[in-house]
């Protein structure tokens, strides 16, 4: 059985290696694949971004645990959701809820029996404590209503919807990835019977003309915009870091309009 | 067989990838799980301290190879050392001796038995050429006494401890993780006593009044206090990084007392 | 069957976690490792070179892929080789070609069977959508020449050699790791006849007398001279970060010369 780890605990510390030998001890059979442990600290929309675009590449049945976890040691529950034949493991906060979008959920579970858990349990490191051991159990075949009870209804998160108006779209930076490219959250199907040869794309005072299809349609230096990997309009140096050459962050403005 | 890797290799080279690669070929059923690889460069102490606090989340028999390894080359043994059940490789300077205070120590052997080395053996990397091929002919069933003679000792570091008296306690600063929380040296039960609501914890200028139990338990931007993972005294900003805001130091004094 | 992983893509986003997910849904039972995803973005020579000198720690069979692709979604050429019974999978970019040096080049495979690749296939992350699967595939038995037509040469890159005369020699630096050790292209068999404590060498303004055999060998602060884990002649900082201290590059000049 297969299970996935995402974080924002990055790469200094034992953290993550932890979660694994937890996993190990009770499931010495189970597959860990790290999906990412670089998340921006705390960054619950990061985290919910990441897994979203991530699952749809990974076997139906497996495990998903995600520990991006600011509120962890307060009321915030942790869950356990079940939905389209995969498992959702992590904190109430929002940060599972992108990927779950267009899923039929079929159970949720507060993760209240502490029968699964870490003895003691600290108040700081659910992901050992309470998400890893879970996900372990959860792997052995242990039912999903065993974890805890029911619960209906998980906190969803809301990606801000690029506006179209005409032949004008006004979008933003959703993430920026370790190239520096820039990912909006202009969708390929927004740009339906938009001429691509004809966008005009601004951001702050840089203009881009027409859409490529790769990173080097244009000379080293200059900005492309193209459709990426996660089928969003993104905004990208050739050869370069567009992040630190625009100095751009997460929810600056993206316009697009045709030029004559 | 389990092996865990810690070493202050960082992300950007293939030498982590270079040991798994010499432990698949020889053994290519064994687990291989990372610890961490992001030790301080040449920070023995740092690497001692992460190993302690993480073995005890790994299943009894599991082989922990540790490569922060200043003295490779030099005179400095190389070590595997069984204690209570579990299996420990690395340089001898001290970096497996936190991990072992407490446990039983059954065999210490030094790796002499170039029989188990990599030919020809570089006096720069250990990791690839020594540790990683004892390892895994370890998880194979070889004989602990196969790879050497028996030792009698191995390099112990020692932990500054906190002091107490009366009511105040000094320690200081030990380990600072990713998200620039302050791990200090006071254990939990040092505060043994002690009205947890009335302590008064002084680091540098800043004050913190009382102890928390989860990192949102202050406004954004204000300085927690609170029982870590690790069973120590910790100090960290909420919603932020408390080493980036305090310039606080490894080695660093922190004060608590009872105020009135 | 054991599949390698190397790219430029960092450890912040999910791309590589993504790729794993890929290969687990095609081959359950395949092993992957690591290699590197700290090759700077889009540094194809640095690449090739970290290939090239960790894939003799693998064992005979297994599956290399590398993703450092600028070229992604150009008409560069997607390819497949195998050698000496390994095999090798990555853009025709040069990134593969140094770890072909002086192998028996098999068989070259340019990847254009689009059964073999995800639909739809992006033109932005190859890694995805036709390396991971191809070399998915390959590991469950799948015949080399199923994934495309056969190609008859692949793209070369060529190392700078240093250079000899009489008793001098003139190199440069070829690659900084995570140290900031610097790596020259002077091999340890260009330095035969030399008596190794006599050899002057000069990085800038900086002079270095005799080779060490262990970074410990000169005091904290001093530059030592060693034949590294590459076989390669490289310059460090004892207890220290040779890159950060002298400002060095790749590309900038060593010489080597006797002292009398």
């Amino acid at each position: 059985m297969l299970i996935t780890l995402s974080t924002d605990f990055g790469h200094q510390d034992s953290f993550v290696g932890i979660m694994k030998g937890v996993i190990a001890g009770i499931n010495p059979q189970a597959q860990v694949i790290d999906l990412t442990h670089g998340v921006p600290p705390r960054d619950v929309m990061a985290g919910a971004l990441v897994l979203q675009n991530s699952i749809r590449y990974f076997p139906r049945g497996t495990i998903h645990v995600v520990v991006v976890d600011p509120g962890v040691g307060s009321a915030r529950r942790p869950l356990l959701i079940e939905a389209s034949g995969s498992y959702f493991i992590g904190p109430d906060n929002g940060v599972l809820s992108l990927a779950l979008a267009g899923k039929s959920v079929d159970r949720i579970v507060a993760l209240s029996n502490r029968a699964y858990h870490l003895q003691p349990t600290s108040t700081t490191f659910h992901g050992r404590d309470i998400f890893a051991p879970v996900a372990a159990h959860l792997s052995l075949g242990v039912a999903v209503e065993e974890f805890g009870e029911r619960a209906a209804t998980f906190t969803r998160l809301t990606v801000p919807a690029a506006t179209r108006s005409g032949q004008n779209i006004e979008g933003q930076i959703l993430y920026i990835d370790a190239f520096g490219n820039l990912f909006t959250n202009i969708r390929e199907h927004d740009l339906t019977g938009l001429p691509s040869d004809r966008l005009d794309i601004a951001l702050g005072p840089a203009r881009i003309r027409g859409l490529a299809t790769s990173y080097v349609a244009a000379r080293a230096g200059e900005l492309v915009a193209l459709v990426n990997s996660w089928g969003l309009l993104e905004i990208a140096e050739s050869s370069g870091n567009a992040a630190r050459r625009t100095g751009v962050k997460v929810g600056d403005k993206v316009k697009l309009s045709l030029w004559e």
